[in-house]
């Protein structure tokens, strides 16, 4: 691609750096930026800066956070021995929505993949075994992806709190609510079986 | 959308501003420039910047330029009596990329389009006239897309330039090249064959 100016090539260079923004789609957003007033671009790299240097993670659960305790971390009406254990900050926005968790969580930042690199000393499990040894933890939830990354990394904390009281879940696997059966793949569907419930109490939810 | 971060949903909110960003493409994109080292963050924010800050426009052809006069106007190997008008920048670097064009350009800035509220007044057309006008220029070449917005405006210029003595073109509507004529649409065939060109000079190009 041939630039007319080397500002807009820089920019454009720069955008595309972002994951899944190819060099069009980065200099279809450039021009766009151009034809707005300059109180866009101002606002935008404003808050890009601000959001990077200022932002930290809570020194609890490692969710991002404005302070150094997140809110769901120092709020009382959480039950902090219920600790719901995630990969990254979306998966916590995700659960908050849906209003269903009333305990605290764990961000481990990533999935154990070796394939990628990443191995347990990446992820944020040094603090959450350390809580659990503390003896303040009742139960874990692991709310990782089905995937052999997430089931790794599910067996690992597994295997480090072993033989420590609390409690441990998982999340349930199995239809989707509103999927038709027919569609479902077989491993779900054999799970969604094996782990029925009993019908008066789906009738309560 | 909860964030656990004033600062992280004010990005979010900056960055969903762009078109074709929604609010979960932004919070991705954000959430990867936290996983990167800060310089890239940085190295983002100031070309932005440096880009709407100080780009300029072309004073001759409204090209973006970083000096007054682009680098197309001010080369002495471009022929200054033939004009290609375009719509915007995009159409340069792309008529460029295929240096089949020894002219120079005009970008209009948009097409004459009611339905939009963009009248003859919001585009380039002025400086246009007053160029051809003023007796310079030998041809003008209409490349604007081929849509009722393009004729409209490609029609406006030339009931403005009607009488003056300028060549006026407009670049060749057909199949695309390695096209199937099978797929292709009727009036695009149709103009095809009314437009034929000697088969001798297609062997030249």
């Amino acid at each position: 691609m041939e630039f007319s100016s080397k500002l807009l090539e820089k920019a454009v260079g720069e955008v595309s750096q972002l994951p899944g923004i190819g060099k069009r789609t980065a200099l279809r957003l450039v021009l766009h930026l151009l034809r707005q007033p300059k109180e866009q671009t101002q606002g935008l790299t404003t808050a890009l800066s601000a959001m990077r240097n200022d932002l930290k993670f809570c020194k609890s659960c490692h969710n991002l956070s404005d302070v150094d305790i997140c809110e769901i971390c120092s709020s009382v009406l959480r039950d902090k021995e219920i600790i719901c254990v995630v990969e990254d900050i979306r998966d916590v926005m995700a659960i908050e929505n849906t209003a269903s968790h009333k305990g605290i969580y764990h961000v481990l930042g990533g999935k154990i993949s070796p394939m990628d690199g990443v191995g347990p000393h990446d992820l944020n499990i040094v603090t959450l075994v350390e809580k659990v040894k503390a003896g303040h933890v009742k139960e874990l939830i692991f709310a990782l992806s089905s995937t052999m990354e997430g089931d790794t990394t599910n067996f690992y904390i597994f295997k480090q709190i072993q033989g420590l009281e609390v409690k441990t879940s998982t999340i349930a696997r199995g239809i989707s609510v509103g999927d038709e059966l027919e569609y479902a793949d077989e491993i779900t569907l054999g799970r969604s079986i094996l782990n029925r419930i009993p019908f008066e109490a789906s009738l309560k939810q």
